[in-house]
Parts: C-alpha cells; sequence; structure tokens
C-alpha cells in the first residue's frame, strides 16, 4: 500500500524586472510542493512535484492551513486507487476540498492545483510511465499526442525597454528554435502597442508566429478597439481581452465581433470546474502549466499534451513556455 | 494628516458542531483586523475593526504576504483623501490591489474585504459618525435606513438534532425577537429537509417568516425539484440553489420556473466588483457582513442598511445575524 509521508512546501521568489498589463513581476512569489511517498523506484524514493505558474503569487497559508494538512490527517487508504498500488488524484482532491464552500476562483484553486500538480507526477511515476501517455490510457482510449505546438511568452513590458530590446528577446526565442512567440499588450497605448506588434512582426514574419496577450486588462470598448486594430494582422490569438468574470462581455463580443478570432479564455479563468463548465461554450481554450486541475479532470483531452509539453519543453529559456493545444 | 501607525491580524477559531449543506464548522476559522491610526477622540485611539464571515477560513496568509504590507509601505499621503484629515478606503484598496491579476473571488475578496471593513469602520470613527450616515451621505443623498429587516440564521445540521432541538432552536431566535429566521438546506434528502421545514414552520407561523439557503449544493435538477416542492410553503427566499459560478444555469433556471422567487444571488457570489456587475442582472442581491468590498462600492445603496444593521444587532446570539436588504 502506498504512502504519503510528507508534504514540502516552498515559497519562491519569481522577482523580475517586467510587467503585463497588471502585474508587475517586482514582489512575484510561486509556492513549489514535493509529495514524498514510501515507494523507491531505481533506487530512489518517489517524489512528485508541483508549482504554481506565476503571476498570483504563492499560496503557502492555504497550503499549511487547509490542504496540506487534510491529506495529511487523511486515513491513507482514502487516498489511494482501488488497486492499493497507487494513489488516486481524484480521491486526493475530494479530501482536499472537503468542507469548502463552492465558489472561490482564486487562491484555492491554485493550491489545489500546485498539489494537484504533484500528485499527478508522482502517479505517473509510481506507475512507471511518462505522464503524457498514464493519462491518455485513462481519459482518451490510449492516443497520446507525441508532438506538441509550443511558444515562448515573453514580451513584458519593462522600465526602458524599446522596440529594439522587444525585437531582440524575440530574436532570442527564434534562435531557440520557437516557432512562435506571445507578446503581452495593454501596458501601454493602442498606438504604441501597434508599433511594438509591428516590431515583432518584422522579426518573426508572418502574424500567425505572433500571439499578444493583455492579461485581462480591457474594458469592452477597449477591447473592441484592440480587436478591430488587430484584425489586418492575422494574429495567431488575442488572448484574455477583458476581465476573466465578464462572461457577458465575452458572449455580446463574440456577437458583436466578426474577426477572425474569437475571444480566448484562458486557464486563469478556468480554475474551477464549474467555471470551466460555463467557459467551454465560449471560446478554444489555452490550457497552461497553471491549469493543472481543470486539465487533469475536465480538460483531461487536451491535458495529455499539457503534460507532453512539460516534458519535452524543459530547456532553460528566458521565458516561460506554455501550451496552447487543438488551436483552430 | 492621519496615519495608519499599525495593522494588526490574527486567526479565531469558529468552531462549531454544526454543518450547512456543504461546510463541518469544526475547523473553521476567521480573520480579525484591527486598523490602528494616530487619531485620537474623546481620550482614547481611533482602531478600526474588521473580520470575515464564517465558511471561508482565516485569511491570514494573504493579509501578511500582500495586502497589509502593501498599506504599510505605501506613501501615507496615497492612503487619504483630499482633505488629508481621514483614510480613503477607495484609495487604500486601489494600493492593496495593485500587483492583483484580474479574477479570483475567493480568498483574495475575502482578505480585502476584511480590511476594507476594517477602513471604513476607521474613516466612520475620525469622522466621528455612525457609518451607515456617512456612507449615506456619500452614495445615497444623505437617505440613511433608521430601521432594518434582520433575520436570525440558524437551522445548521448537527449530529444527533432531530426536528425537536431544530424547533427548539428557532423557538430561541422567537423569543429574543426575531421574526424571520433562516435554516440551511440541503444536507439531507429532499424528504428530509420538507420535513424540517414543516417543523420550523409549525413554530415560525407563516412561511414568509422562514428563508432557506442551500449553500450552492445542488445541481440544477436538483434546485429545481427543491423548487417545486418547496412553492406551495411560500418561504421567504430560498437562496444560493445552485454553485455560485454558473451563472448560466442561474439563468436557464430562471427562464425555466415559474415560482414566486427568483434565484437569490448571495454575497458570497458577489465578492469582486466585475461578478457584481455580472450577478446584478439575475437577481435580488442578500448582502452580509462578508461582502464589505461589494457593499462599499457597487452596493452603496444598500450598504448603507448593511452597516445600520452591524450597529444595531450587536446582542449576542447563537446565530450569526444577517441582513437582506430591500429584498422585493
Amino acid at each position: 500500500m502506498v504512502r504519503i509521508i510528507d508534504i514540502r512546501e516552498t515559497t519562491a521568489s519569481m522577482r523580475a524586472d517586467i510587467s503585463n498589463a497588471y502585474v508587475n513581476f517586482s514582489e512575484m512569489t510561486t509556492s513549489v510542493v514535493a509529495v514524498v511517498t514510501d515507494v523507491v523506484r531505481d533506487g530512489r524514493r518517489v517524489v512528485g512535484y508541483g508549482f504554481n505558474s506565476n503571476g498570483r503569487y504563492a499560496v503557502g497559508g492555504l497550503l499549511r492551513e487547509r490542504f496540506i494538512p487534510r491529506i495529511r490527517h487523511a486515513a491513507p487508504e482514502d487516498l489511494l486507487d482501488e488497486t492499493g498500488a497507487n494513489l488516486d488524484p481524484h480521491r486526493i482532491w475530494a479530501v482536499m476540498m472537503t468542507g469548502e464552500k463552492p465558489g472561490g476562483h482564486g487562491e484555492r484553486a491554485v493550491a489545489v492545483g500546485t498539489l494537484d500538480m504533484a500528485l499527478w507526477d508522482v502517479v505517473a511515476k509510481i506507475a512507471g510511465r511518462p505522464l503524457h501517455r498514464l493519462l491518455a490510457e485513462r481519459y482518451r482510449g490510449g492516443l497520446a499526442d507525441e508532438r506538441v505546438f509550443v511558444y515562448a511568452a515573453g514580451g513584458y513590458f519593462q522600465p526602458g525597454k524599446g522596440l529594439a530590446a522587444l525585437q531582440e528577446e524575440m530574436r532570442r526565442y527564434h534562435d531557440l528554435g520557437y516557432t512562435a512567440v506571445k507578446m503581452k499588450i495593454g501596458g501601454a497605448p493602442l498606438a504604441d502597442d501597434l508599433a511594438r506588434i509591428e516590431a515583432v512582426l518584422a522579426i518573426v514574419g508572418d502574424g500567425q508566429a505572433l500571439a499578444v496577450d493583455a492579461n485581462g486588462r480591457f474594458d469592452r470598448d477597449t477591447a473592441l478597439a484592440y480587436a478591430e486594430a488587430l484584425a489586418p494582422y492575422n494574429l495567431r490569438w488575442y488572448e484574455e481581452a477583458g476581465d476573466p468574470s465578464t462572461t457577458t462581455s465575452s458572449r455580446q463580443w463574440r456577437r458583436r465581433t466578426r474577426h477572425p478570432w474569437r475571444p480566448a479564455r484562458t486557464s486563469s479563468r478556468c480554475r474551477t470546474r464549474a467555471t470551466s463548465s460555463v467557459m467551454a461554450g465560449y471560446a478554444p481554450i489555452a490550457i497552461s502549466s497553471n491549469s493543472t486541475r481543470s486539465s487533469a479532470t475536465a480538460w483531461s483531452n487536451t491535458c495529455a499534451s499539457w503534460t507532453c509539453s512539460a516534458r519535452t519543453s524543459g530547456r532553460p529559456g528566458a521565458a516561460s513556455r506554455t501550451v496552447a493545444t487543438r488551436w483552430p
């Protein structure tokens, strides 16, 4: 019978001198967790690792006060699958969410998702299978994607960063082998953003090699003004135009705009199963690494790809690498 | 120039042997904050107090790591109104939310709302005005409600609590002077809940003296089954039938059901301004004490009533007292 013998968590600094449309990363932190089991494989103790994507800060308080203690205090057999030979992330999710009110898409989902990531990691390691194959076997009839689309997410706003520095950054991604990049918009006026976009297009060539991300900055009118202005560039996608809570405005937007893209609802809005089901009606979903919970259950089909990406994109680079799967 | 000289926070146990449809309160905690100023009134230092309503646990980690430090590190003049003689909760809210991504309705809004409550408390004390009058003057042309509707929120599920104990509890509220009570449903099968409701109606008499709260427990079919079964009782309201994230199902429900009530969207769903504006289209909003942020800004009209309630309902009782203002 597998047992979790320890769960460790720590807060790591993600300090960087960059900004998106909302967040300055000078104080940014992330939670890192390790789920330690009593299983030994190839002479090494099996440990699962998880972290939360940057942008929402560490969630150490929640991990220490609620979610880790609930796993610790559970009967060990309540954490296992029916064979007893491996952990069951679904049953552990139920343990973690015991005593939790419905609703609340922010820190709580980040904390649970961080542990969920580590749990799926450890389950795959105990099973001796790459996680993308294990998930494909369980949820997708064994069909795993061996190749996934990855892109370099960068183009942040930085003090004194001009167009030349932006182009230099994008050239670096290109030299690393990326065929597509994403840049932040919304931290500058529209005209400036258009100049930034044109500068990047001069490097990457085709609009389909560039995506933009407003990080939820815009009200509806600004979002539409950007949509109009961006249309001629034929960009890959235009992400998080408005506040993630405003499904209504997104729906109106879809009705009003005739642009080639539909509003992209990203993982940052899809952190609960309820929200995921609401959002699923709206648009394609870009699954990124902070949506473990969604991807591991509601989005298990795409999760296989996400996981594959995590395993294939380990090369250190200046930008984090996320994956948009099955983008139309 | 007013200065905040300290902000203290602590976690208080709210441990109780009760449950609603989702949460067992045996581990429940709440954050309590005190905003200490350098102002002295009537020989006493002016301090504002806030706490978060029970059901969602303390948020000490977020308070200590993000929101209190941001206020502490801000330039003192950035926290003041234009006179410099009082604090400005709106400006302080902007300071607290610096570097925060949009979206995230759970713990973050609770943490900010807890501080927001203390800030409005201190602003009123510095102004030497009851808060309900101060808010009415600022946001409602001076029209303050001197009387508000209050009800006793109880009827929780407890081990071994039978109908007689439930009736005894409700009789106690009645003896305390309450003209309306609220009870939890959804922690038992429908038939059992109906027996509980009928037992309480035998005490309170009229259906308009009883509200029920499912705490977001039901899926759509169960919510509708309850709605059908509850209709003959002509209850005051039926609160949080489904998951707060599923606006779509709520909308469908409104379309499908012809019952006298509309789904009540409570404060637990209205913790960000964006959500509030989405929810405002749906139904009357019950403002409870954990929605300080919403009530203080988007819902300032109702907040005057909420505040009045906080000032008039100080009598200790077995149940927390919340206020439904302007219920149709």
